[in-house]
């Protein structure tokens, strides 16, 4: 199958990657996969049909109106903007009108805070489809994910007649920092799906290399804790202060000795701290960007509750005041066994796939998480894979980041391949 | 004046030494004084007259209770503990029944936990008036403070009809670790006073110093913190538990970096911590033992509320119970010029005094302080001096600790030429 | 077979609990079981034989010496004392003659420091056979052990012509805190063994249940760590000291963060912590009781090389001196799966055995496991087994400890079965 | 005299306020100084001659360099650039050329970073003589500073001939933050010197009022620390990390519990932190921006040896890397008791001056104290003073920052009084 959409894919692709658009400011990616969706004839809902405003975690208002104005210059016209009601990311939604299953597709469609590579050797500097944005980059593949989606759509459209049930494509936005999947499963798009699958290309596998059943992913939630002081000459009156940095200091050297899990795994990391003002002031601001881990939802959860815990301990001992922002949640995952199963079989049988991995570890931590349980909790079936693809360039996340196109195909086909067995 | 008196007190001071008590179960001392008054004619106050019984700080009652049967075992007499109400000290009063001020003279009688010296160099060890109670010595000299005011009392009550006013000599129980004085300041037995003297005879000067008014005495307050948490086994379920060690020691790293005050000197310590029970249990239980200081009496009470905000703070964060309590406290003082002005006329016109030496430097704490501070805020006047007494042995709280009893003549002259004026 | 030695085995065990010993100091006991074995007729190794002094762990010399007291007291003869070199612990040899392997058999010996129950519920004071030291109590099932080994023993003597190759039963002091099976390894009188088997009664299980291959033993190393500094008076030098309680406390809270490890499991716990001397004194002496633990004996390691940087560090922060005592260790351990595979035969064909159970989380240390390693580590098999032994009575370690005795005639059984398979 | 040169000082006041320069960075400001000077046929020194390179604090070689481009810009020429030796600030010598003292007098030249404000209420905003460079401005006074110090070798180059001895006039850069005094100190230009007078425009007084002897300038060192650790991902391999951040938090912590000192007054303040990078990434770097204090040199040196242990001993514990840099420095002093005298006969004979005050508490630091120690290290005599200056303005450091420039000329005739004293 491949032959007819892999040039498609890749075009758009490269589209994609020219304007990259970071977490809750993919308006005009958005409206880039709208409108040719709907160039085909496809449903695609937008806003608060797909997007719980209230439940944004890590939503910046001033990045959020800047990527609205960004949209528009780019030429992303009115109406479409006014549909998305402020809120981005859509969902497909392909009915046969015959009975069937509901399986929901998930594609993720942000781009990350990179400054892509000038390098003649980085493909995209090279050919000509680098980022025009410079400090933001497509550098976790994101590109890729959307087009493949996109041209998912494309084939299902196209062979409709020939399946049953109903398909959803999720388009999710600000997956970096685990942000956005939340907001998706709260509307409740995904309520009514009997399976979900999704997968991220990766260069942790090799090209032809798939795992099928990745394990250990961790729950997690991300926080962002400020603490609020007084200032005073640190000289003259340094006890007329409330020490906002040394609220912060103790809450890290608290938080970093949570205790450990007797039932798994658990992680804690204070990644940046960002504390006072002058050399001899007493410090009023203190801002710490941290995330908590845990083998499974209970396990993060404890992690949480001490984490909430320390905060407002420390701000009770230092006098100062605090804010706890939840900026971003993923949770643990078990892929269901006959989802794996049937994927294993469209594996087999997919040219260009050449090895399948099991029980790999993912260490990390990934939203699609929280997609996949929701799902699962209606009594759904949900598998998260990995498609390898190797590159001889840098890793997820750098100024050179890329991978072997010639995977998108596959990937392509994979998909096409369960979508056909699912809704045989 | 001295011949008369001089043999007594170092008689009764030896007796004293012999069965040294610690605060708050001082009950032969108390006994050995009272009916040594009473056997003058002299009226005596204790038990809650004189003790403020919810004022008491510092107070064991496992202590208390083996005082009593101590006391017993020694002869005391049932009457005079009932009168004594389980509260140790008393008042002696001494009314011209004349017009005349309120003089209050102040002598402090308990020991401290030291265990005396056998050394034959030691003097008491030599003459055989060693301490009977192994671990407990008078080895801060409240064995001769007591007997000089026994003396005074003495003196007094002989020439009452010299006298006018009133003259009310406190002898106080539990001085070491400033426990004491709240609660005889809190009885209201000084607040009719219009003079109050004290004084230490210490190392701290030699045998004819004296300091008419040492300067910089650190207001303080003691505290015992203890934290509670649940036990776990280390291995199998750390989570489960609350770790009161850990409480404890993150208590200790706020505490000692409570930000300087810009007014003055603060001191924080704490002196033990003892935490834990096994070595593969979450620790359950957890002890402070500290103190504060500052150079007044605000600059302390900015320390002890920030103690008692991390002690809090660190009970939240750490999801255990806490308790503080209040095991001592001093204040600070300034002499009152008057009659550091009448002293410094008495000592120049005593025997034994050479040198009189002003604006020395405290640094420690006294309780003294808080009856001194009594006086003073009803209107009256307060002065504190050191007697030195040179003696080529330990220092205070030492096993070998003694000072030059010649000094104790010296010691009675100077308050006997108090009295004599203020009551004149 | 059980009937002709149930019975011995029992009464051993009575006389044994009757005078429990604490780690390194069992000198009656390994008495006890020398004398018994050489009644038989059978070899006995004592002494730096089977202990390698210098790998001692967390022997108290104080302890020992009272111990030596406590035994001739209990009327073992100096010359048995003598053998023993001030070590405890035996290793019983029993040699066919005949070519064969050598199989290891290990029994520990030590109790723990508890004061037994005197309720009549509890079967040892109920029937006469409690603890004759108070504050000392078989209350972790090393007197069956012991008992059982001797039996063992016994059989295998009268056996002897009907098996091939050669036994070594290890009496094992000092497994409360794993601090002995260091010293047996070290010897190297276990580095002639093909095989290793050895057990634990227990509670975690029911009468009848056997787990023949428990996982996730956590590697561990104990520490006793001490700072110790300089005294000063905190309200008039306080900058003069060097403060040992406070390095003790920063110690803690770093320890605590120590950060979480990729690979497995980890633990840190503080058990105790005892520092200071007076409210008024800055600290000199602190002293930390402490272990970490790891889920191999890499990570185990990671943890003690932190736990070396954190201890230098903090010293080097307070200018303090410090010491880092070895109190114990033992390592993790993976089952031989051929040892587990003719374990589980056995007991298929045991009476009194009802469940073999597997794969059941340990999650605790013990030691055994460095002597389960050694001999890996030369090429020979380990097993390590825990036999159920329900009774409505108080958990390990606690006053009212104690197990069905019936399954002490099942272990028994257990034990012989794989002697008759592994020496055929 | 103030008639003649009062106008002077003005307007040469509010050039040096239109282009303000922070410290190290003042190109413009020498040249203009030095010109003025030369051009009245003063001899100047500059460059090494008056700045130790290897003493400068605090020195920044990028903003050095963006200074010497603005000073280009501004039109200095290449000449007097060349002079400086890269090195601001000058000395200006007048020489009698007959026997006598020889006396230094300082002014500072440089500004803070503040965006000075357009109030139209602001008096450099209505009057036109607003800062041209957003973010820096002269809201220290050192604009004063400098046009007073002009003024006056101004006026001694006119009177040279009714005075005997020599005169120094230092022109000090990079006063804020206490950075050039030490560099100035070093060079030895004031090695000669027999007195040293220097003072402060100051809204801790009001107009008319003169400080001439305040007491209590703590001394004080200025660092910046920084940690260098290794990254690795949060979730996936922590252990891998070596955390900076956590570094630096456990440094704060220990800093702040820095023990207080039984001599006299410390201070320590932590004023920024800046550390980490990703949330979910080991932090790497991490950056304390901070300064100790002491009543004395001593007690200050003190807290630099406990801090300096302390970063040792907390990189050891983390395994990091640490770099201490000093960036500022001043130390206590005791204005000469006759110089103080002389300064309070010549403030009495001042118009202008109303009120001379004693033994006010100064509470801050001051680089100057450097100088002055630097003198009386010699045998030479030292005073500070502050000139109080009403406006109903913003304080030190602020946006509005003003003061009554009435005073410029009262304390002109402050310092000509001194002069033709000293001089005379």
């Amino acid at each position: 199958m491949t032959c007819c959409y892999h040039k498609e894919i890749v075009d758009m692709r490269h589209e994609l990657h020219r304007f990259p658009e970071e977490g809750w400011t993919e308006f005009w990616t958005t409206a880039y996969i709208a409108k040719y969706l709907r160039g085909l004839g496809i449903e695609v809902l937008m806003g608060e049909k797909v997007i719980s405003r209230e439940n944004c975690l890590g939503r910046n208002p001033q990045l959020v109106a800047a990527g609205i104005e960004a949209a528009k210059a780019k030429g992303v016209c009115e109406c479409l903007l006014e549909e998305m009601q402020e809120l981005t990311g859509c969902v497909a939604v392909l009915d046969t009108g015959r009975p069937g299953p509901t399986v929901a597709l998930r594609f993720d469609i942000d781009c990350v805070n990179v400054l892509e590579s000038t390098d003649p050797a980085h493909l995209p500097a090279k050919e000509g489809w680098r980022s025009e944005r410079d400090g933001l980059m497509h550098a976790c593949g994101h590109d890729a994910h959307a087009a493949t989606g996109m041209a998912i759509c494309h084939w299902v459209k196209e062979h409709l007649d020939q399946l049953n049930g109903k398909l959803k494509v999720v388009f999710q936005p600000a997956e970096e920092g685990v942000r956005g999947a939340s907001a998706v499963a709260a509307s409740g798009v995904l309520d009514d799906c009997d399976y979900f699958l999704t997968s991220h290309v990766s260069l942790m596998a090799k090209s032809g290399e798939v795992l099928s059943s990745p394990i250990n992913f961790l729950s997690t939630t991300k926080y962002d804790v400020t603490f609020t002081g007084r200032p005073a000459h640190a000289g003259i009156e340094p006890n007329a202060g409330r020490n906002a940095l040394a609220a912060a200091c103790h809450a890290v050297t608290q938080l970093l000795g949570i205790s450990r899990h007797g039932s798994g795994m658990t992680r804690v990391n204070i990644g940046r701290l960002i504390a006072g003002e002058g050399r001899n002031v007493i410090p009023v601001n203190a801002k710490l960007v941290m995330e908590v881990r845990g083998e499974t939802g209970d396990i993060n959860q404890y992690m949480c509750e001490e984490t909430e815990n320390i905060v407002q301990g420390v701000a009770k001992s230092f006098g100062v005041d605090y804010k706890i922002e939840k900026m971003g949640a993923a949770v643990d995952l078990v892929n269901d066994a006959p989802l794996v199963a049937m994927l294993d079989e469209v594996l087999a049988n997919t040219e260009g796939v050449t090895t399948v991995l099991h029980d790999i570890n993912y260490g990390g931590s990934e939203d699609a998480t929280i997609l996949a349980k929701r799902v699962q909790s209606h009594g759904g079936q949900a598998c998260y894979f990995v498609m390898g693809g190797t590159r001889p360039a840098g890793g997820h996340h750098t100024a050179s980041f890329d991978f072997d196109e010639s995977t998108l195909g596959t990937g392509f086909d994979v998909y096409i391949g369960m979508v056909k067995k699912l809704m045989a």
